[in-house]
């Protein structure tokens, strides 16, 4: 990851390599999801994967077939899609021309689509007009490009998400209707994920865009090809974005005390935080700038603002690192006779991942091709960044490789373009055809995914209450 | 004044060789002063001191033989008992044997002795058991030593006051029983007045010890013989002594997340006033000391105290500095999430000096002989430090030259043994003879001290009210 | 002054209201200048500026005359040029098109103009071509217009500098021509004034451009009609104004030990200059704005920026203030691993005002019809705000009132174009011609003011002697 | 452990209960360590401890009846001194009472004793008078007593450390002269373990006290028998013990600008050690106390101490972090104009462990009765805990269960009077005492135990050189 284009992504999934299996990263996480972890690894043996990759994974001509429509479609006209896209970037919440080719595209294909859901411009949900009722099977899409030093880019090879989901989807939809078989596929343009605030997709998630749902798939850019473990966990911490904006009064420098500053709260938030380092867990990161900082020497600033990222391996410990914070702020202002605001406008949160998509769509994606393998599981975590949608509704992200660059570089804009990213792309949408086709026709796949789905959110929910015993809070006596 | 040994002193009244006759040291302040300041002159003029002076001062055989009474007594044996308390040392609250003395020594001249006033051990009070009604005339008498780094010693010289304010004292006393003249004579032993907390005088001024006093008299070492302006000042700001003690939670060092940390609370009560120190008028001064600041590297401090004195030249603005300062230990508790406890134990205040005592006994100390004569007044200022008092009751501070040294040093307490001080002493004590003598006889002297002084204690209520409407606080719009 | 408009400019000569006439603020300083204000008191006894107005302002047609003909240039062209100017306002050092107008009338009228003197593009000399040896008369023209929050505008009437100063230069240009006179006159342009870095004059002074002059006239706006007294001094302090640009190591906030912080660096800055507050002179004014903060909460800052105003009453004790703040920088960056840089971009420093030029200009504003006349001189500064120029040559700036609004206000820029403003800068025009003709053409006059300046710059050098020997610096004992 | 008697102890061996057998506690150090742990287990393989133990500790009348005298000066006379010196507890470094004691015991039993060795009073080494030659064999005392916050307490068991050794030691020399055989026995009385600075042990190393010996052996108080792993560690990370030591300039409070404040440079010291906390790897435990403070709140604080106790796992980043806290200090300094001395009074560094001892001392331990068995071993660390010794010499350290209570507490003391107590010094007593026989009559015993230490000590310099490639120090830029 390049830091330089890293400006204002809240989380960057995908983009640090992780070796280590454990989601628990600290020893009080570690002993508190004990049975949790003793409880999981019976219902995974019980689930048996390996037996259900076998079994859904033999050879099955209807699927073959599905999925050689999926590659057509990309072959065709979808991946020349990409590369337009590619070569426009758009960022986020202007993704205008982007959602444009993908709307009608889908209009193209009998979808119904609605633009501007949640309140986001940018944002639009796409139904197949002849949906058939349960199982719904979710398709998220994004588009947005980073912000770079001189232009927009595709660094992240989200412009590939929208063709390749539509693939899977208009696939998959055609075979429900051809084989008259139940079932519904609607597909979620989600905009600006290196861009918030707003979280888009927890904006979406809480209007109630994704209700419904059995399984939700996704695909993303990547280094290599990799499938997270079961459980719940994150890939890079839980974590609060949190604006801290001061005001105070103005004054000439010559006569300060009628003025109050905004600019020592600023630096005193930083200085505050700074003082309970120590007193904090060790794994935390509290980490933030000063936007605004005060506009001339003469004059005492009376507006200021800070942006913080504040981390920590789990949410509940993260709420005490938070309060640290939220705490430092109110100080600063106390301390300052100044004014705070704080504006939490950014949150991920733990996601949820199941076996029995991750063992299948892995699978496919090596049947189909894929390259650069990783042999062992990932750490747990969610399909997607913000563990509002995947803590809640059970999905896959495929992440076929598609680049040797790192996330984030002018590279895998270009790698977007050639060879590796056209193949990774081909595997992304080929296996999700597969999965998609698998979770319509087989009643009991759906029921083991949800199954596991709905055990690992009770110990997740179980995990949770014991951090919250784990955590106690120091008792301060009076002075 | 050497500043090794002013280990805890709230005030050093008269140590501070002030030549500004200006109580109001800001420009906001004189200001706000203006037209108070021109009633006042208009006051002093329609007062004629001057001329009250050369009146009361003209020869007058029965003043001279109650004078005389007053020297012979230090002359037999107040001079040596002096000499014995300066040679006997006892710091601040625990003036057990020096108050024994006194107490004896006020017995044998008919004088009713009450130890242990307003809760303070070593305070009493004293009065003739002959009193007869108003005019009553007090006497405030110290006789605590000073903390050196190796012994106490009497390095103000407060060993003569009980003495010279006791010759007075009988004097009067003797004087009105023998002519039969209407008046009482009350003797106040205040303890601790380098040793605050308590401020013992405020405590019995709070306790309404002092109530029913038509004036009082004091005496004081001096490095030379002056008197204040008529007025409402200090010499030395108004001053509030404050403590802040901090707790937090014990731990280990190498789990400090277990812990609260008091020190890092207290650093920062010291961080957050100087962030603010360029938004305060730049005449207050905050200093503080950090008494307790923890007792082992490797435990989290659960304890930490600082101790501050925090002035401005008036109280109305020093409000607002108090704010600021209570503010930042609040906040420093806040962040820190320890907890903190604001205890206020010292306060000095404006208080109230009058010309029609101040030229008169100025004139009586020329009279007796006193030397190193400063003819321009100095400063207002109240007779005694705290304002409590002398913002409530008309007197005097009796200040002729004592000593060569400056106050708070052994030079000084050795000068109490020798000439300079006993001829010092000695005016002192025959001036504050005269004066009372003056008052006791002169209804109508006495009617000039209270319209002046009460005119004076109007004025300043007005001055307060202007400097509230000068000092607004700066309005700091919402973020 | 609104000060939301007070962005950039290191000093705003004029723009506060100077009631007292003492340059001297504070007893430190007071106490160093006794003596030399005592010479300076004789001093001006000895040249008896009234009776020098008088002599000098009796009527004179040949002065009238010239005078007559800068306001009929005024009438004609240059007022109009003012409204121009003020109609197309040009920030600093972008001042192409009014520099085109002002050096295009200049050519029109018999002067050499050279532009980009000094390195600077919009700088620029314009000589008379029939100068004709000494004496050499300067005028001083400014042009720049405010950065505005919407637009830049000509809130502080620079616009009118630049005509008023060419009315008098040609008027007495000509005047020397026609009566083949001995004089030469300059027209210095000298560019953003509002905008420093860099200071232009005294880029321009350093450069040589102003070597010869014998004196140095320009007009400024004015909300009343005043003049210096002399002395040597300032209007708001001598400053400094300086940049600190911290670098430290970028780092991802999840391993930010890979890093060093260069915001944390410039917090420190600023928490280590508020830590010496206390030890600095209170008059001192120390300010900064963080400039620059960082720039993702994600990535550890590796650059970051601050911008002071650092100013006290003299230049001498305020090197101890600068030392004070340029150790704060070091010691953010030492303790924090990063480096810094110190860049001094600005500076303002006492400069010399005479009496001889004073009075005389003050006396043909009044002539000339200037209202809001404020009888008393106001406290001596130098002629324009750097003090480089002002304090090697003797000169004087002309402030009639050319507006009822605050300076730097959207309101002054209307007063230029209305009544308020044209009848202020006829004025302007018409007093710096007569006072240009006096000393083109009296050879006693121009003796006086030399023998003035010369002086006070004498006795400036010995105070600032004096004041090196006041500010001792206290020494540290080895712990 | 109970905090609050943690006065002034560096380290706290074997109280903290440990049990990870892993002496590298990061990944950095894990990943640094991987080659020299690999051949430390083809090392440990070779030597085969458990074979080593079952040979040595098989039936042998002989070193049984050496074991038995040790018991027997136990049960007649050394008990009874432990409880004495119990009953008598003298804190560190004026242990006089308990050295004479323990001196007068050696001398009667044949040893040479000198006392003040290392320049330490209470310092002593005991040689005996028929020592013979290598091997040499080593046994350290210590015997000071904890400071509560009511009376010094033999919290931690020093008292019997005495007794347990000297037994061992008589009994083993008493052999070695009754047989003839060579060997020495050497008894080195360590005062101040818990008093540092000095650091007794290292100053005694470092002058050479302990040269020559082959083995040592030592005691200590434990709430369970256990033994450590072979390898190179520390109880509870590296330590530096420093003292910052800040002079200023002293003023009055109201003239504040003729003083350099000590405190705040104190204040500072912390707060940026705070500001690159977040830079700083988060094993790293910093923490501080502020001792001295300032005296009086009216005086600019001219002195103030603070007392730090800086740790990390290794020493080669410590060093890092060392280097940050000192530069913390010295911009201190620099930011206030005040002064710094750094006093490092204090160093903790890895020692070595190795299995032919620990085994066989282990199995000794519970051949003679002891309680509360740790099964597996602790990780590995020194037999004292500078490290100075125990990484240049091998040795053991006995930790019999003595005591159902945690270290500093009344209840250990009361434990060291009680069964528990008892019982553990016996157990102590005659497994040191065979360790000894053993090392001193099997001269193949003594190679492996050389081979193993040797061996470990080089590849702990190879870890160490293996940590400094990749400990980097971010590169900074030219700002």
């Amino acid at each position: 990851m390049k830091i330089r284009f890293v400006c204002s992504c809240l989380v960057t999934l995908f983009a640090l390599f992780v070796t280590s299996g454990r989601a628990q990263e600290t020893p009080t996480e570690r002993e508190a999801a004990r049975e949790m972890l003793k409880k999981m690894a019976e219902l995974e043996k019980s689930l048996d994967a390996p037996a259900l990759v076998a079994r859904l994974t033999a050879a099955n001509p209807a699927r073959e077939q599905v999925v050689a429509r999926a590659k057509e479609l990309m072959d065709k006209e979808l991946l020349a899609l990409s590369d337009d896209i590619t070569r426009h970037p758009e960022i986020g919440f202007v993704e205008h021309r982007s959602i444009k080719l993908l709307m009608d595209y889908l209009k193209q294909h009998d979808f119904e689509v609605k633009a501007g859901v949640g309140g986001l411009e940018t944002a639009f949900v796409a139904r197949y007009k002849r949906n058939n009722g349960a199982p719904n099977l979710g398709v998220i899409l994004e588009y947005d490009a980073l912000r770079g030093t001189t232009r927009a880019f595709h660094g992240d090879q989200h412009s590939a998400q929208g063709p390749v989901g539509i693939a899977a989807a208009v696939a998959i939809a055609e075979y429900l209707t051809r084989t008259n078989s139940p079932g519904s596929v609607v597909v979620f343009g989600c905009p600006g994920e290196e861009m918030m605030p707003p979280n888009a997709k927890t904006v979406m998630f809480e209007a109630g865009v994704f209700n419904g749902m059995d399984v939700i798939v996704r695909s993303h850019s990547s280094g290599a090809t990799s499938r997270p473990a079961p459980g719940f966990g994150t890939c890079c911490m839980n974590i609060d974005g949190v604006k801290y904006i001061f005001s105070g009064a103005p004054a000439h420098q010559l006569q300060a005390w009628n003025g109050r500053n905004a600019l020592e709260a600023v630096i005193h938030l930083f200085v505050n935080i700074d003082s309970v380092r120590s007193n904090i867990r060790p794994e935390a990161r509290i980490q933030g700038v000063i936007t605004e900082g005060g506009a001339a020497p003469n004059v005492v600033p009376d507006r200021a603002v800070a942006d913080f990222y504040i981390r920590y391996p789990d949410e509940v410990y993260l709420r005490q690192v938070r309060k640290f914070v939220d705490d430092a702020a109110r100080a600063a202002a106390l301390a300052t006779q100044t004014k705070v605001k704080i504006e939490h406008y950014g949150t991920a949160r733990d996601g949820i991942s199941v076996s029995t998509l991750a063992e299948v769509g892995f699978a496919y994606m090596k049947m189909y091709g894929a390259t650069k393998i990783v042999a062992e599981p990932g750490r747990p975590q969610g399909f997607e960044e913000t563990g509002s949608v995947s803590s809640a509704i059970p999905g896959l992200g495929f992440s076929a490789h598609s680049s040797n660059a790192a996330n984030h570089t002018y590279e895998m804009e270009a790698d977007a373009l050639g060879e590796v990213g056209h193949h990774g792309f081909l595997v992304d949408a080929q296996a999700m055809t597969a999965l998609l086709f698998d979770v319509a026709t087989h009643p009991d796949y759906r029921a083991a995914i949800k199954r596991e789905f709905d055990t690992i959110k009770t110990l997740f929910g179980e995990y949770q209450e014991a951090l919250k015993r784990a955590y106690t809070v120091p008792k301060v006596s009076e002075p």
